[in-house]
């Protein structure tokens, strides 16, 4: 007997869906981080306990567990080549490794043509054409990452410094932000060495806080990931009369202040990654 | 008998000259990178074996190494508690620790108030206004670094990936680029994870190469620098009538970009850093 796994594995957990072959859903279950570009083996580790348990709530026979298929889409399957060592190092009987944003997208809008945004922590753009799917972005924090909250976080720290400075002015956003480091700019200099995307990112909010306090600094940030996330969804094949989505933690705040094309397309999604995960397993393996 | 140690330390290497009270040089000496907040004992083990090395090129006997006296601008020194606990952990009789910016001011200008620029791998503006002397960024390579061979080079790889992901548009600067990672974007984020300031900074030169050829990616990049150098500039009190250099390997790179005005006032410094630290030395410990 077959059972299909869709997985939708990002930084800071990973959610699994169990179904069977007609995609009547059987279990689910969440784990861990699973980048894996981030930390491999952590996160090979949370996707497999995760299906585990999975299968536990199904109740079914661990005899069938190695003859599962699974569809997993994973944040950095695009990097280096984690995905194909992954695929390589998984129990099931077939799987498939794609990126989070495609089945981010298909969940969204369906097998169709169209764009989605997905802004967290990280960011990604993710558009299908002529029913070819393809990422804008997606590239890690290190060198991309434009239009997410990480980003933001850090963004907002280089302008707090440049008002230090003197190089701009102050406003209540950059003055009360420093107030998280005793207002030191050494002290915040310090702290940022050990951070990761998600500890810049905590900071996002209040700047969006700030924006709806009509503040310079605020606006200053906000708008240029604006353009970058407006040249993004274009290089990613936006069309207005195709369906579109602006998902994740701060796709909601980011569209209010996108150009009124993006906002009138915009709809919400019809349904989440691990549907979409679902639905591209079934065409993958079921076909 | 009292000696004076003057200590030029940064990211790539450490200087030393030792001389009389009188400023007369007895010896000078070379030693590994002191940048003493990204590596704190590795550089302390570096400026003390390049002053002991100092002591023996001017056949001094070693008694009196503990009774002499040193001044050490260092990068990194206005950074964390790095100066302060090096100070407690050296073998001199009295030791000041100042950031190398403010050597660099004193040997460029002389006792006398104006700024100077120092653009290498990493950046600092320093000015001095009635005396007093400030530094203008100076923040490290994470959040700050304006201007920069670093920052200069990350923000080219940032560009090549826009370029291949279609939000901007491919020049000979970019195309060639990513010849140094086969082409391949994937291949780029790889590398660029081990990646140091130093590593980055090493695609700077082709970026002023490009510029020279009129190359419109190497315009935007530079231009982008040029406006924070030159604000920088400004907050750390530039004035046309008083003296003014700009430093450091890309420092003759960025001049030719800068507002007339920059370049008028821009003239060759006095002497290096190493005669700045004596001369503050002998003001701070023999006046």
């Amino acid at each position: 007997m077959n059972y299909l796994f869709g997985v939708d594995g990002g930084g800071s957990g990973c959610r699994v869906v169990l179904t069977s072959t007609d995609g009547k859903i059987l279990g689910k279950a969440k784990g861990g981080p699973a980048n894996i570009e981030t930390s491999f083996s952590r996160a090979r580790d949370n996707i497999i306990n995760a299906c585990m348990t999975a299968f536990k709530v199904a109740n079914l026979s661990e005899n069938n567990f190695k003859s599962s298929y699974a569809i997993l889409g994973l944040a950095g399957s695009n990097l280096g080549n984690y995905a194909s060592k992954l695929s390589n190092d998984l129990p099931f009987a077939k799987n498939k490794i794609i990126n989070d944003g495609e089945i981010t997208l298909e969940g969204a809008i369906g097998p169709v043509d169209g764009c989605i945004g997905a802004l967290g922590t990280g960011s990604v753009f993710v558009g299908r054409k002529k029913g070819i799917t393809k990422l804008t972005g997606g590239w890690g924090f290190n060198l991309g990452d434009d239009g997410s909250g990480a980003k933001l976080g850090k963004e907002l720290m280089k302008l707090s410094i440049k008002c230090h400075d003197g190089l701009e002015n102050h406003s209540d956003l950059t003055i009360d932000f420093l107030k998280n480091f005793n207002s030191d700019i050494k002290e915040m200099v310090e702290c940022a060495k050990s951070f990761k995307p998600i500890d810049y990112a905590k900071y996002a909010p209040q700047i969006f806080s700030a924006m709806r306090c009509l503040d310079r600094n605020a606006r200053k940030l906000i708008e240029s990931e604006v353009i970058l996330i407006e040249k993004s969804l274009i290089a990613a094949g936006f069309r207005e009369e195709n369906p579109f989505c602006l998902i994740g933690g701060l796709g909601k705040l980011f569209l209010p202040f996108l150009r009124d094309v993006f906002v009138r397309s915009c709809s919400e999604p019809k349904g989440d990654a691990l549907k979409g995960a679902v639905s591209i397993g079934k065409r993958e393996f079921f076909n």
